[in-house]
């Protein structure tokens, strides 16, 4: 058992936040005590917080495609079209399941440096993706990319069965890449493995101008409503980006209980858009993705609910459109409702998957209002621990993790990167 | 002498940025070596970089209100002319010297723990701030902000006078608020100032569209050409925000030498809008400010460079747009020309101002573009260490400073935010 002593718990009700000043304690990947009163058991380690430090539920990266780490920096200020054909294309093909393990590792550890406890990845090799949560203990809930170049309904439905219950950080959901990108007759088949496990599927959907304006060229209808007329959300589900989204297809999304996860960084590098994040919050369930590294390139969630909070105020010309509260949720917790995690709040009984952030850091003075220091003014170098399914992976510049150094992460990522751009 | 070997150093010339392999060494305030040999000197620390250590001349905050601290996060999401007059004024009534140089204390932390080496700072009480810099060891331009309410251009002299000269981390720039506060009589007195001293004027300017068309209601002019009208512009100078700037302001800018000074995070906080910054880079100079803390909220140069990049593709519609490289060196080059400090490069002769990053950060990984790197995934995290004047300020999460230290900085700021807002 792990005791927190002299914490600041962040805690969510209906009214919002409160920071509560207590204790925490977890055991068995769950957090057993969140309160006043430490338990009367005896801790292995005790953590004294010393009244500077924020517990708050881990960051849920809601979209990402994190082994593409390799890819950063790689081909920006390119139009979209341009970088994705010319460079990213050519590129990923020369990837294999060796190749990918080693990028998302890097990823993975980014991602425990930043507060962040669990990933919703799309991408390909699982087998290979879940080597790498195993070695660095990081959660991953992976989601199928079937599309006309790549896996098949029948592949996505063996990867369904075969990683969910795979161990107790790894899942998997049902998932496509996009409707530009995917024959009908698939999707067909999607839908109908939606309908037999009851389970909902995920999408890239309404990123662009251009493939809304297609989908309704050859659909005659919006992706959600192509998707809708397809019995693809039967079940709920989730549209990452969801930038381009009218109010009907606000009024599809609510009616299937389909989320949207917004990742504005990506959509910002890419010129994509801002998405409508006042209409979404007020509509429908909302998380929060980085997307890949290649597009954004930082895997970075402060970065994201700054600029989900801050662009809709250019966007509508209103300094204040938005809620900071609001996209905190979606990016501790709501993330996790879209993932399938549910209940990763400060609780006992949850998942102990927490980050600690350091409330004396120059950035998060003075304490006018937690909530939007870690919205307006947090940064990476606020977190001084991440800890998933109770293991503390990363703490003041140390990781710990299961299988693997740091250190061999990072040269073997240096490496395969090296090889694969033959430098 | 301080010896950094196995260095990696971020250097700049015409054909834009390059990392040289080397040592760096310097000496009483002043870089000695720069390059692939050390001197025959002893040094007093040798810093073995390993290879992995990046030094960069130190970021420019080209605008801020540093004392402005004690705001954050007060009151967000509100719409800018209410967050003004209801919740800055008020408080900002409640200021004095003491109160100033406690806030503006935390504000240096803050540049220091970001890899900032100086600040062009605008506020009040220049005594205050000039012994905050003294304590910090911070390197302190301000810039007048004498306004209707504020200040005078009498007291504007005696400040120049005062304060340039006054030490080795401390000078003085003519200034005044922005036009909608400052009568035509005080700005006529200015411009007689700026003619005496051949001195540079900087001001806010055309932050907001209210303001410009205000100003053409009360001049006919827009603020820049208003400005060019009074003499104001004859030695050059500078214009924080340059947001809604016409092609006509910027010949004006260029003609007469004066800076462009990006704020992104600011002005899409309080939805002011986004600088022209394709259009600014392409034809001024330029530097980098995050703006006062109660605006932005975060006084973080990585952030700010990520907005000027990326903001520009959003508002263009094209994700070619904007300039990493440019935007890089106005961040830690073009905001030192706009304070008059010149020289802060990474060459022997210049000032010891300078960062280290660590580049096996895993967002600094791999090294496809250490530049773009920097721009679009770093992050306060990635700073290990800032010098200013030869003087390590900040390494490794501790503070050397010559008057204080960090923690009294920390306690007396949280004392004084508690005074003033009654806690």
């Amino acid at each position: 058992m792990i005791r927190f002593t002299n914490a600041r718990l962040l805690k969510h009700s209906e009214n919002g936040f409160t920071v509560q000043n207590g204790v925490l304690e977890t055991e068995g990947g769950v957090i057993t005590v969140s309160g006043e009163i430490p338990s009367e058991n005896t801790p292995e380690r005790t953590i004294d917080l010393k009244g500077k430090g924020l517990i708050i539920p881990g960051f849920k990266n809601a979209h990402t495609h994190s082994a593409m780490t390799f890819l950063r920096s790689y081909a920006d200020d390119m139009p979209l079209d341009k970088w994705l054909t010319e460079q990213v294309f050519p590129m990923e093909a020369r990837l294999d399941g060796e190749y990918i393990r080693k990028f998302a590792r890097l990823a993975f550890l980014e991602y425990l440096r930043n507060g962040i406890t669990a990933c919703f990845d799309m991408y390909v090799e699982p087998d290979s993706m879940a080597k790498a949560a195993e070695e660095t203990g990081m959660r991953l809930v992976m989601c199928g990319t079937v599309n006309d170049f790549k896996d098949s309904p029948e592949l996505l439905e063996d990867f369904y069965l075969r990683f969910n219950g795979h161990s107790e950080l790894v899942s998997y959901k049902l998932g496509f890449h996009a409707e530009y990108t995917t024959s009908e007759k698939i999707l067909e088949g999607i839908a109908k493995l939606s309908q037999k496990y009851s389970a909902p599927v995920f999408t890239h959907c309404s990123e662009t101008e251009k493939e809304v304006s297609e989908c309704i060229g050859r659909h005659g209808l919006t992706p959600p409503a192509y998707f809708e007329k397809l019995g693809l959300l039967e079940h709920g589900g989730g549209f990452f980006h969801s930038v381009h989204v009218t109010d009907d297809d606000l009024e599809i999304m609510k009616k299937h209980n389909v989320y949207a996860v917004i990742n504005p960084s990506s959509n910002a590098k890419l010129a994509s858009g801002i998405a409508p994040v006042s209409r979404l919050l007020r509509t429908v369930r909302c998380g929060i993705g980085t997307d890949g590294p290649a597009s954004n390139n930082a895997l970075d969630m402060f970065r994201e609910m700054y600029l989900a909070a801050v662009l809709p105020k250019l966007d509508e010309k209103d300094a204040s459109a938005g809620s900071a509260e609001d996209i905190l949720y979606a990016a501790v917790s709501g993330g996790g409702e879209v993932m399938g995690l549910g209940g990763l709040s400060l609780e006992a009984g949850m998942s102990a998957d927490i980050a600690v952030i350091d409330l004396d850091s120059p950035n998060m003075l003075p304490e006018n209002n937690i909530p939007k220091n870690l919205v307006y003014s947090g940064n990476p170098s606020n977190i001084i621990m991440t800890m998933i399914n109770g293991k503390i992976l990363y703490e003041n510049g140390v990781y710990t993790l299961p299988g693997i150094s740091s250190e061999e992460i990072i040269s073997q990522a240096k490496a395969a990167a090296d090889k694969i751009f033959c430098r």
